[in-house]
This record gives structure tokens, C-alpha cells and sequence, in this order.
């Protein structure tokens, strides 16, 4: 049985590396890589896999598991420009893959590891990721 | 080769122990608690897991899978108060989870055995559950 | 310039009038009346028709007409039965079109008159209804 | 790591078998066995599985990706008539299975085989297939 | 105070005036006038402008507007040819624009004239159009 | 009879007023001020009223007014940061009502002055503006 909550942030960010040229940054990631940052509207799906708890009915509480997901996740990416604001994406260009990893990885420190976890992350209408920590 | 039928339902519900008391009640269950209960838009997606017959070109008649979710899910729970009304649930907490288990048993038992079953119970635009069985 | 806040809440209700037969309000209101109610996710859009503050660039700033609306609106409302539970309903019948018009007067008494509003509710993903004050 | 890009597309096609008589077609098919045709919005997400390129950080250049599925998915399928004019249902029924499977053997030619493919193809709000090559 | 009913219908059409070549139909309709048709999931929105009926709540029985919709419009639509097999169309290129003016005249019919009426049809994720009889 | 085009784009902005302190902007803006942006994915519908010519059945070509939008609108906006590359935000706040209005203007200037012209503009999928240039 999974059980899934959903959460929306709002970052600013660009696709580029520093250790490339300007030229090669703007051949590999197009307008991604313009130099003062667009942004999205990020939509996550965490999914957690685990039994269902027979007193209760839940596999887990989802008012527990959103109080996770905005205390760690939103609270700090929402609002903030994932290049700039955010420790987290230090060296790691922040593509909507390396972003749903870094979430997946905040989330394992932050959940029972009884549970398997999933993370779904869209960054536009027609881009999506979904990653599970493999 | 999964095929996916989408059915709504509007059920209201309370999630509530009978052997706890009210306080316990409301301090696990929150609002969920609320002795007149509330309630909720449903949306059902059941996935039929099976090989494309060579003769149609479907793995199951869609039509066919309609018919069994309105005569055996949505005629059962639309329009009905879980707790009071429906005797699937004597004894169940109504959680989206056990909700969706629920719905996988009756389909179970409705739909050859050739076919695996997913069902995906939406109870708000957040919150959400998936359930095959195991 | 109109700008607009949507909001959700979940609630019971059945369509019945008191001083109607068990026997004509299921003729009237089908299903809907059934006795032991049922419920709906109601998606509420709340527009509010101004000037743009030049000094701000807001018609309204969001997050205070957000406000308005959680502590007037969905607190009233949210996992309620609105038959039951909600005086604003006494002896109003809790269609759409009714609860528009309460939500719609509730806002008129807690925004700025020199604001227009408009309300729309949808009750299910077929059923909806715009409420402007006329 | 899976990555998805959704695009859409707009098609005439009715289910219909020639070695069927009209009266068996309408049997098994109903209303869309009609003989003028009828179309869909269909709605593909192309999941690809893979590594995360430690470089770049895709599993696969999405934009590379969308002009995959342009070229030869949308290019021949858009505005078309898929019994008539689209030589991969030469003897197909155009099911949404079936769409599904052509369109990830399509896809299977033009992607990298280390990549993993699963092919979401919606017809109708209502109805929608997944199928990855098993 | 206005309600709506959301139904849907999806139908075969092409764009094509009888008395132009075909260089000039594909000139102004482009791909829309391919000769073998495509199709569309149109989306029909059907508002209705009314009162408060005081004794039932309504401004109109969403179940009678439903009935009304499906008997005179999705009878006549739905798995249909808009062009070929649809006499309301002798003449008229299937626009959305000239489709929602069709329902809106057959709906002006079909309900009491206290009703004002609005169509709002969708015929793509991206076009739609929205008619009210001027 | 109005016709509407969506398209959408992704933008970094944030609410910032330069003859305030930053005290007084994060007061007044709360986080939307961040000085390093934050972004969205803005959903841009269009709506153009006119009459339906009768030679092609259409009020205007969609394909013409997707041109316009995205030849002066989204080219100008799409990945880009509002506050630092677009002059059109030179000295203006770019709130949605006033991306909103800078939108109109522009649409305005290219399109005949014989069609009316109205703009909803969407931030988040709780917050919308619409304006019709009065």
C-alpha cells in the first residue's frame, strides 16, 4: 500500500556549470542557462510504500508526513533561488532529476526506514521525474 | 500492458474507533473526527494489468470494466454515508487505505483472475492512495 | 482588474426540506437527499474586482483575502456537516447555489465595499456555480 | 531515475475489423465502431528510465527527448486519420493498447537501448493505458 | 446567479469550405483540413443564468440539464462525424466558434426562456471558445 | 463570441519596491520579496471577442493569435527574470495584475483594434488575475 501527499513550490533557478564556458552552458542547456534565473512552480508527490497500521487504518498519518514535507522541503526551497539560497545544490547543477534527489534524500533522513519512498517532481506541465533512490 | 477505468464517488465519512473515547478520537484523527461527519469527491482509478487479446485489441473491454466499477463500487458507496450506511466498512475505519482495499476486494472477486488489479483512490486534491494487493 | 483565491473545503450535507415527505424530497433531490447525507470536496474561487494600488501593484494582496477566507469561510465550513453543524444553513437547503450565497455574503461583510465579488463553487468536476451578488 | 516529457495529439480513428461483419463490429465495438470515425485529444507521457549523467544532470536531455517524440510520433499521428492514412495500423485495430504499443516500438528504434521506455497514452479523461514493452 | 454542467463528446471533423480547392482549404486551415478528418475530446461547459428558485434551492436541476444536454447534444455529437454524419453541419465548417453557436441554438430550444444561456466549449488543452447567443 | 489561447511561461521575479527599505518590501511582500527571486510558471490565457467571419467560421485564426502571443509575449518573458531583463518592468512592480496589464498593452498594439481583448494571467494554482483593459 502507498499513500501520497502532494506539495507546490516556487524557486527560481538556472541549469548551468561553472567549471564550463558561458557558450558551452548555453549549448547544452538552451535558455536554461540564461544568467539571472527563470523559475517554476514545482509540484511534488511523495509517495511512502509501507503497511497499513491496523489500530489506525493510515500507513502513515498525512498530516505527520506534511508537516515533514513543508518543514523540510518546502520551508526551505519555496521562495528561494536554488543556485543561490540553498546549500543543498552546492556543486549540483539544479535539474528537476538532481532536485528530486536531493528531496528523496532529505525525506529518507527524515522518515522511518519501515518505508520505501518515491518522489514525483514537476517542474512545467509537460516535464516530470520520479525517483525511488535507486 | 495496464488499461485504466476512472470512476467518481461522494460519500461523506468520519474516521473514528468505537473502543476509543472522543478525546483519543480527535487527537489522532483531527477534524477527520467530527461526530456529523464530512465528506468527500472520490475519484477511483482501477488498472487492469493483462496481455491484449488478438482478437479486439484489448486487454479488457473498458466498457465492461465501467460496468463492473458503477455496479459493485460506485452503486455501493455514491451518495451514501460509509460509517452508517455501508456494511463493508462495520468494523473499518474508513481511511482512504482501507477505502482502497475495500474496492480491491470487491473488484477482486468481480473481474477474472487473469488480470492483476491496481486501484488509486484520490480523497483530495492531495491526498491520495495505491493498492494492489500485496 | 479582477484578481482571484481559490480555497477547498470538505463537507457533508444532504438537499431535503423539513416540512416536505421523506417521499417528495427523494422525488425532488434524488440521491442527494439521502438520509444519512454524503459529502463533497468544494473547490471555491473567490474574484475581487478593483483598482490596482499603484503603490503596491496589488487589486488586493492575496495572502489577506487568503485569510479572510480560511477564518470566515473554511474554518466555518471545513469537515462539517453543513445540515447539521453550520447555523448558517438553518432551514436553507445546502444546494450549491445556496452555499454560494452565504459564502458570497459572508465576504461582502468582511471586505472593503469598494471591492466587487464574485463567487464560484464547484461541488463535483461537472457542477458549479458563479454568485455575484445579484 | 525515470524522466517523462507529455505531448499531445488529435486523430480520427473508429475500432473496426474487416474480417468482421458491420453487425459483429458493432457488437463488440458499440458507438466506436461507427463507420465515419470519430477522434480523441489523445495525451502521451514517455517515461524513460535511466541514469542520471553526472555531467549534466539528466537522465536524458528532455528537449532531445520532445523532438524524439515530434518527429515520429506526433508528426505522423497529428491530425490524421489513423486507419486511413497512418500505415503503422495496417491491420491494427486502433485501440489505445494498441496506439500504445506502436508508439513504443516507435520509440524502442529511436532511443538509446540502454534507456528503459513506458509509454502513458490517454484517450478520453476516462480512459488511458500504460504498456513498457512487456 | 449562474450554474453549470460540464459534459463531454468526442467526434471526428475536419476544417473545409466545399466551394474552395483544396490548396486553398489548406492554406487557411492547415493541417485541420487534412481530407481523412482527425477528431477531438471536446469539453462543453453549459451555464445557466436564472434565480433562486425559494423552494428548491436550484437555479436549475442539474439533473434535468443534464438530461437535456445528453439527449439533444451528446446524442447527437458524440461518435459522431461532425461533417458527414451531422445535418446540423450541412453548410457549416465545424468551427469551434459555428459548434458552440449549433448547441447554444439547440440548448435556446431546449430550456425555458426565463434561462439566460452561455456554452463554453473546449475543443483543445489550448483553444476553447465561449458563446452566450449575441 | 470569444475565442481564447493559452500558452505558458516560466519566469523569476519578485516583489520589490527600490524607494522602500528592505525592512518595509519583506513586510509588505513577505517572501515574494527574497532578494534573490524566487519564479513560476505562469499559465496566460487570452481571450478575443468578436464576430465570427462568415467566410471561415473562425473570429480569428488561433494559429495567427498563438503567433502573436508567443512572437510578443512569451519570447520576451519565457525564461527570463521580469526584474532584471525586461524593461517593460522598468519602475513597475511585477505583480500578476501588473504582468497582467503589461500583457494587455502589448496585445493590444497587435491585434485590430476591431476585436476586444481580455487577459487571465495565473501565478499559482491558487492566485489569477483578469483584465480586460478598463
Amino acid at each position: 500500500m502507498k499513500v501520497c501527499r502532494r506539495e507546490t513550490f516556487n524557486s527560481a533557478h538556472r541549469l548551468f556549470r561553472e567549471d564550463w564556458s558561458d557558450k558551452k552552458n548555453l549549448e547544452v542547456f538552451g535558455k536554461c542557462s540564461h544568467p539571472n534565473f527563470h523559475g517554476h512552480n514545482y509540484a511534488l508527490e511523495v509517495w511512502v510504500d509501507g503497511e497499513i497500521d491496523p489500530e489506525t487504518g493510515f500507513v502513515i498519518d498525512l498530516k505527520i508526513l506534511k508537516h515533514i514535507i513543508l518543514d523540510h522541503v518546502i520551508e526551505r526551497f519555496d521562495h528561494r533561488n536554488l543556485n543561490l539560497d540553498c546549500p543543498e545544490f552546492k556543486g549540483i547543477n539544479p535539474t528537476t532529476e538532481n532536485i528530486a534527489r536531493v528531496i528523496w534524500n532529505i525525506l529518507r533522513e527524515n522518515l522511518d526506514s519501515k518505508f520505501g519512498i518515491e518522489v514525483q517532481l514537476s517542474e512545467t506541465e509537460k516535464n516530470k521525474v520520479l525517483y525511488n533512490g535507486n
